[in-house]
């Protein structure tokens, strides 16, 4: 026999409260739920909301929107979780002046009304303290002082005594959610960057050599100047020796050959120390300092694998499995076989030993001044160990951000989001065609998956030479890049892509070549470079706030199935930005573009302002229909700002 | 640092477990999730079942569909309410097995593989018993006595061994989901039923004088031979004498005047007794028999409001709101004012008492043998009375039936029907066009909503004599009841509908001379009836069993707006039925109706067979297009059965 208002279908709500929800430092958290009770009574609800570990708790008020859907919200304003649910009761002060009110209206007699409403006026009194218990207890025994209906009806009706009432209204029936339910505030970054991931030992201009932190330092006044906010660095550890892969992977051992980075782990350390080719920890140190000064965060790969020369071996060998033979299992995907990697067991007796030495690694590296982990194949270890890990980090830290690099199943890569990483790698990487990116990013902006998961769209991979740079040329590179930095808000490139390197193993996505097994020697201003536009496009995005959001993307119609069109505005228009693109690397395609003049609040035959940001050109146009050609040589893609051109209401403020 | 496979987007779940999901006993509940962990596992699943008081339970295997989606289910064969959950766990052999085997594929070797099956085998035989563990044994010591891997590899292969071990998997580590689930297994006239409203004293020939049960079982024969099964009466209890509302609602005093019968309680008794004038309570009793003897269930009128001469207000005076001056508070719906009628306070102390005192009302008439009610203005009083009242009734009684009259906002009428309600009224007696007929059935019939309301679609009500019906004459009566009765499963009627009464209070839904507030004499056989019509619809109804469910409801195209075109099949397809309405109960039109001939198997090119089931006309039709022309006056509506047409695949099975 429980409490009567019902408060259900709360959005945001993940899984039953099972999942926090993302939000960023800045952004109001809007918190809607159908409310109700049987009857006619008038409710009032709150937001009840507090940081994690705070003990009180804050409120804001709610308001009816329509038909039962009530809605309130507050600012996130620290990097910090915050936890809230809702409250709602009978206003028994506003039914009562709604019943009042309808009753005066019909003309009917209301003297015993105004008795009642006298005695909840009394009991607020009480419940009051200080001003407002005299300004209360003043209004009932003026009212004891009136004889005539109409004094007092005047005296209960007075809008002072609604916001005094509002103030002290009787919660003892309250109704509360079932759940409390959480909203982690992550710092900007998490939603809004440009990654630039590169291989340290291939910084240098020696052939045949490791380049060192130095080198990397060396590099970080040319990616800034690109328009990139983290560096991304892929393993920097010791590598193990034992089946160490060769050129290209060939399993043939190869003197001199560096080894893949992902093969963590030698003599001269594991996952806390730095490969000795590359400099020293404080060289690492250094680095991240210099880094900063530039403008750029780092972030540092964390990839849960062993080699067969990493301490923990020796140290831990309980922290492995065995086979019948007693030799240590080592990583397959039958019938590949990894003799270069072996994966502590998740589930051995050990695990929890094993769960904190991973903390403990992150910990190590957030000393250091790491704060970005990129994850590397987290779907290979439990989702419920990264749910820990994370939270632990993040309850200390809330400005660390994973990046998780889930590239497996769908739900699995979503799992991984709810369970806690900040961003995630997803399948934009491979869609290509117009109405699978339509189709993706919409599922991505205009779900509920947008209010857990970040796609940070990466263009290319170490792994990841697509199909589609392989065999487009330049123009291909452009034209994902464009993609990737205003599709979503977060994304990134991995070196060579800016120098349109496109030489695969035939027949695969790997990279001919590939660093992952060698040190390389880059001419960063090679011929034919894209240096230009990446800076471009990366000032672009930094200039114009509608680019920093993700769910604010839209697509419009373009008449031509190889042109996208699409555009994103902050919520109060302040910045409207629109991009066409020509998915075609070969062909020019030209297209009719739809731009949605209702939703700018642009009258059809007013005039407004274009400016294409890629040329700086100036235009103005009329009508919701224009022509574009795109030329993928000239102009893959064209990015319009929308303003309004000499339109307002002049108002006359002197003479 | 808990399990770590996930058991998540579970259906049915309503309201995260909330609330009970609906179904009817000889369904089968099919129940899904998405089941999936890290890494490359495979897993096994099952659903768990059992009575909602039986100790044990029972497991149904789920088997993946696609993508992570497991789906599985079992039979609800009781009227009662289940509960069911999901258990998982990683299936140790098959994913063994199957890394064998693309290892065996690629030409590796596998003996240490052999090894680890044999591992596998041996502890399957620990946790089996008897037979299963003698044989699981013997394949151990095969395994021993062979020295070869291809023989070793056969006998761990072997068809024989894998069903063995599937019965005996290890789920020491199983996972569960993270609630148990409710399903109420209705019986199935919760689903399928037409219902048949009258007054009971209005039933008989005598001018100003009330009938008796007598008088109504007289009509018995009449109602089952229209095709109904339940006789629903409106409050056949004592009637207050104090401020009784004379003819047409009138307030003042009318000497004669019956009352209204919503107004309960006299000194002959309140809501446990019967009205003087109808009979006697054994009388009463006698009634439900016979109606029970004509295939006819009787279904009463639970109204929750007490007149002024209500036995409760002497021997509960605690029960009621007092106000100011000592008076109890009548019921208002300002500026209306309903001075014969006092609602129990619900929130009072004397709350528990209140509630067991409606529970015993229920339970008492459920001891005179009835076993549906029909709740007046539940939407008044609390959810949760609601809940705990059908819940207490239901755990004794699952045979019991309740249906909601809940007239009100949208979320309210759905949290009743959530809260356990069996049936519900529903805004079917306002939607008359065609979009806003499929709009809303396609909410009833295909949204979450037809996991927990049944919508009992009433033509009319004593209170709603909707405007169609007020001028659209008899066509509009049958376009009114084809729609009620073959888009949704169970439907009524109020009396009078089968005479096509149509006067209505000017300017509003009100029969004009209501038998609300007067003894009324029907001519049963009044020129310009439909009872034919009825009969003829309620046996379309019963004889095809596409009308008996609610969700399998599917509309499709007729090129004319005042043309509504549906369709419904059973699931095996054995049963299909189409119906073409005209809407406007004036004009004839014309409609080409396009036949998805594709969902029902039928190539385009080849002859069916159609019959119309209200003339019984045949025809043999090709191609999924036809016109029909709907006049108001000859066929407002026709009903169409198909059937496939000399169209099967001969086998000579002798000579």
């Amino acid at each position: 026999m429980t409490g009567t208002i019902v408060i259900e279908n709360i959005y945001p709500e993940l899984d039953c409260g099972r999942y926090p929800v993302k939000r960023e430092v800045g952004d109001r958290l809007e918190v809607e739920a159908d409310i109700f009770k049987e009857g006619h009574d008038l409710l009032a609800a709150v937001v009840k909301y507090r940081e994690a570990d705070a003990a009180d708790w804050l409120e804001a008020p709610m308001a009816q929107v329509v038909n039962d859907r009530w809605r309130g919200g507050f600012a996130l304003e620290k990097n910090t979780r915050y936890r809230y649910a809702i409250e709602a009761w009978v206003d028994q002060f506003e039914s009562w002046r709604a019943e009042l009110e309808k009753k005066l209206e019909a003309g009917q007699a209301v003297g015993l009304e105004l008795l009642e409403g006298r005695q909840l006026v009394a009991a607020a009194a009480e419940r009051a303290a200080d001003d407002d218990r005299s300004q209360l207890r003043r209004v009932v025994e003026n009212f004891d002082r009136q004889t005539l209906d109409a004094e007092r009806t005047d005296l209960l009706l007075a809008p002072a005594l609604r916001r005094l009432m509002v103030r002290h209204p009787d919660r003892s029936t309250a109704a509360a959610c079932e759940r409390e339910l959480e909203v982690v505030a992550d710092r900007p970054a998490a939603r809004f960057a440009a990654w630039y991931e590169m291989f340290p030992r291939s910084q240098g201009r020696v052939r045949g050599k490791s380049a060192t932190f130095r080198d990397c330092a060396a590099r970080l006044p040319e990616i800034r100047s690109m328009g990139f906010d983290v560096v991304y660095l892929v393993p920097i550890h010791p590598i193990g020796a034992t089946h160490r892969k060769g050129p290209n992977n060939t399993e043939e051992l190869v003197p001199g050959a560096p080894g893949s980075p992902y093969a963590i782990g030698s003599e001269a350390g594991g996952h806390k120390a730095v490969h000795p080719e590359l400099g020293t920890l404080e060289d690492f140190r250094a680095f991240v300092r210099q880094a900063g000064e530039h403008g750029l965060e780092v972030a540092l790969d964390f990839a849960i694998q062993c080699s067969p020369d990493h301490p923990y071996l020796k140290e831990h060998p309980d922290w492995f499995r065995y086979r019948p033979d007693g030799s240590i299992k080592y990583a397959e995907n039958p019938p590949k076989k990894y003799q270069d990697i072996f994966n502590v067991d998740f589930y051995s007796p050990a695990k929890d030993e094993i769960w904190r030495e991973w903390l403990d690694v992150v910990l190590f590296w957030i000393g250091q001044g790491v704060k970005i982990f990129r994850v590397d194949n987290p779907h290979t270890k439990p989702i419920a160990f990264w749910e820990w890990l994370i939270r632990e980090v993040q309850n200390e830290r809330p400005d660390i951000i994973f990046l998780a690099e889930a590239f497996t199943r769908p739900k699995l890569l979503k799992a991984l989001a709810k369970a806690g990483f900040t961003q995630s790698y997803t399948y934009f990487t491979w869609r290509n065609f117009k109405q699978e990116l339509a189709d993706y990013l919409t599922e991505l902006t205009q779900s509920e998956v947008k209010e857990y998961l970040r796609p940070n769209f990466f263009t290319c991979t170490p792994d990841i030479l697509p199909a589609f740079l392989q065999s487009g040329g330049r123009p291909a590179f452009i034209i994902r890049l464009v993609l990737a930095a205003t599709l979503s808000s977060v994304y990134g490139i991995y070196n060579g892509f800016e120098l349109c390197e496109a030489a695969a193993v035939p027949g695969t996505e790997e990279y001919l070549d590939s660093e992952k097994y060698d040190y390389k020697v880059w001419d960063w201003d090679r011929p034919g470079h894209i240096k230009e536009e990446i800076a471009a496009i990366n000032r672009i995005r930094l200039e114009n706030p509608a680019l920093h959001e993700l769910e604010n993307l839209r697509f419009y119609p373009a008449d031509d199935d190889n042109v996208l069109f699409y555009g994103k505005a902050t919520l109060d228009g302040s910045n409207t930005v629109f991009v066409a693109v020509n998915l075609d690397p070969f062909e020019a395609h030209q297209a009719v573009l739809e731009f949605p003049l209702q939703e700018l609040g642009i009258p059809r035959d007013k005039t407004f302002q274009v400016e294409e940001l890629l040329t700086g050109r100036k235009h103005l146009w009329r009508g919701h229909r224009h022509i574009v050609d795109l030329d993928p040589r000239q102009n893959p893609a064209e990015i319009y700002r929308i303003t309004r051109w000499a339109y307002r209401d002049y108002v006359e403020t002197c003479f």
